[in-house]
């Protein structure tokens, strides 16, 4: 290991032209004395309280609009397609709003992929997951104020599995969904990447929120799409019902497991971890 | 407070990578006698104008084409989605195009809350709502001459609290969406992020026309969703039926209302206002 | 005139950011010699072959979904929202890709307003409209040929007023839209703007072709939306029906007048055109 | 030959200011040795697994909304408009994602099209093509595991010629869409537009994503679009009927034809391929 070669270094004759940070370390004592760690916090907290106020007033809303206007008359309101623009649309603003100040993570998933990837400290991911789930119920709480009669009929925006899928389908679209949400946050935050190709840093919270997007277009119909437990736990506590509870535990694992493969694709394939090590290896020899 | 430190310097070792620019005084003299205010102003009333041409003639264009194709067909119109696009939509580009003239307001709200940040000055701000209030009148105006026969039937437009939701919702409903428009110009026009992060600068205009589209979706089922008193007034001024002037001040103290918090939120909280005042008492101790 | 003094280097203390090209003379003889002209000029060709070909073929195949799937069913197609994006959406691609080579016109209405800017020589001006002309009659023939049994069916994608609307609201909405689209492109083309904002240059495809959906979105019910004669002529040469030939003036009168106006707001009321000529007077004294 | 004079020179005076890689050799006896190959046709595979998944599954997903919600609701899912946006979208965040690791090409046809102007070597264009074409297999695969009930009844995504169009014209509508889409990527990845029009490299994976979009607007009706072999291959695989099988040639001639003559109308038109050969001819007189 004191041989290790980066093989981008081999390439490009010596000289790299991006500097990869230090691996966070798990615990930052100095961290804790700064106000920007606090500030984030905060921040994380706001974030994932809009977030979850526009989208699931976007769902009640829709389905009281459907619902008023008669069976005919199904699209009344914004339809699945403006529901899938309001999850898509506020990562993408909360992302761009956020990214200097926390790093606009806003779900608890992203937070888990970037820690194993050592990018946050461990004492930072979990009060990011903590003040993300506590915005996530708030958000959720403002809805049900402003709309009680109809927030309990429409559903709560609470995430379950769908009638005709199973338990398993269920699990393994949230895997999938997070992988791809979870992989577009490691490419758009990679320093060497950034560093190459002008659109990465430029866009970044553009094809961040187009993947939020993207997966409930795909997978509404099968879950109403999680892909981040904060979302699914603060409409399960408000909503509080027996089978979004039921559910529950697979929008937890399904997301957490989905950014631990996109954690290991990025490090290990994209960013050639295993062949540096290869590469390593030989250069001993 | 003469010896307040910056703590974004103690952070970087004392060199800063960006400049405050000094607070806007209540009343800049050496402004008035400049062309570059009254071609502001004039961009300001042209704007709002364009915004309200464009948004509420998709507004009354929808109603119209779902109603003479008959009740069974509510989605032979852009839909509510189209609209929430028309309002955001508009935005974007208009930002876009004004951002170099007057900094791209559109929206007395958006100007309330600069001018609480000083970042404009008095005059210039009450002459911005002036123009802003005026263009929109002159826009909805506009809808109305060319859409004689629908724009009454259809409502014109106009503001009000929706059946079944409290004024209490419609005013709580405003300040939140105007707290994410005003949170994310702030974002968007902070010399620190500018500074930091490419995307922030490059994207501007976008996620501020996004944040617009996304309250679009998750409030016109509540209050028609007016985060922009302008837009409010010029279609209650044409319109000038009862129940939108009865609940015409919902829509301009839940916007400012709004816009104050995104800018105390913005100022003392994310730019460590309040830590910055701490950190120069603990220094003279 | 000869001692002209620049209001913008007045402000700045002298100095001066960004360049201005000189006025592009009437007729150029050197471009006539050179490939770069007629590149341009099949680009232009192709680009408005592509546009009317996709635009029209979403208009079409919208109308044929929903008459397929039977009258409950408005809603089978892409809708009123699908054909606005297509619009809006080709504009934005082609756009990007042809404004390194002709500049990325495809509409004479944008071509004479950036010739009365004197931004393109009148031989330039002429070539390109012949060709974008030539280009959208093409493109919908293109349609006509693959979908002949359609296409007169559900109208060929041809403008004409609606009924309800007059003459003079229908070429109102082409003046005032033709105006959002031609400002856009101004403030996208401007040096000066280029400079200071780097969303300007950056962004550029994107807020031309959102003024285009956007304008889709408001007028589509009023006249089908023109704002482009080569667009309005295309349709109306190979739909060759009566009402679109007597409407057809309204789609090359509205469109031209609506970039004029657009050129003399973006030149001398924004470029300070007129106080640059009151300044050089007042230091003549 | 030996005196070829390239005219962008000739007419900014003699300097160039971008770099034309030189073509990359048929075989890459080098490339092969590095793991920066092997990394890219993993990325190729797992982005077309992703990007068929996501797509695939809106459109069951949107079969299964309709069909349940009874026969008056055809808009319960998220319409015509959401599946194009899939496509579209998923093209989007996947070039952003792969464009760093592999070019992003997630597509047979656009790996043909910069094969012929030699912008990646044979070895590399076949292990890319092979990498799309099972990564497309497993993606549809992928669905029918998770939606087996669904997903033979809504016709398992597979492209074939709608009823009422001709093979011909089905032909012709993929030779002109996937013209759109491989012109796009030209002119986004030309190094000589890069350098001179900063909108090129920094919006990228947008224009493309957006050609996949329009293109899907304009011809879902024709032949449910293709313009990419390896997403119609993977579909007529998993869902293994006659019909997309005998019209399966369709959506390989169609594209790579397509494709060529984007390269040809590039290369030789806009990149002055032709006037080069002409130039030198007369540098030799």
């Amino acid at each position: 290991m004191a041989k290790e070669v980066d093989v981008s270094t081999l390439e490009t004759g010596g000289a790299r032209d991006y500097v990869d940070p230090p691996p966070a370390p798990l615990v930052d004592i100095d961290e804790l004395g700064k106000w920007s760690l606090y500030r984030a916090v905060i921040a994380e907290f706001v974030a994932t309280l809009l977030f979850l106020y526009i989208t699931v007033a976007t769902v009640i809303g829709y389905k009281h609009q459907t619902d008023a206007s008669g069976s005919d008359a199904a699209c009344g309101g914004v339809g699945i397609l403006g529901i899938a623009w309001a999850f898509g649309g506020m990562i993408f603003i909360l992302v761009y709003c956020t990214a200097g100040i926390s790093g606009g993570h806003i779900n608890p998933a992203v937070t888990f992929g970037l820690f194993l990837a050592r990018k946050v400290s461990l004492v930072r991911a979990l009060l990011y997951m903590a003040a993300q789930s506590l915005g996530a119920i708030c958000g959720v709480a403002l809805v049900k104020g402003f709309q009680s009669g109809f927030y309990a009929r429409y559903g709560g925006g609470a995430n379950e599995v769908s009638p005709g899928y199973s338990t398993g389908t269920g699990l393994a679209a949230e895997i999938i969904g997070t992988f791809v949400l979870v992989y577009t946050v490691f490419s758009a935050t990679d320093p060497k990447r950034n560093a190459r190709d002008s659109h990465v840093p430029v866009l970044a919270p553009l094809p961040i929120g187009f993947a939020v997007f993207m997966v409930h277009l795909a997978t509404i119909p099968v879950t109403g799409t999680g892909i981040n437990p904060a979302r699914s736990l603060g409409a399960a506590v408000i909503y509080n019902k027996d089978k979004p509870w039921d559910d529950h535990w697979i929008f937890w694992v399904g997301p957490l497991a989905g950014a631990a493969i996109a954690a290991f694709y990025h490090q290990y394939i994209l960013r050639a971890g295993a062949i540096k090590a290869l590469g390593s290896f030989r250069s001993n020899a």
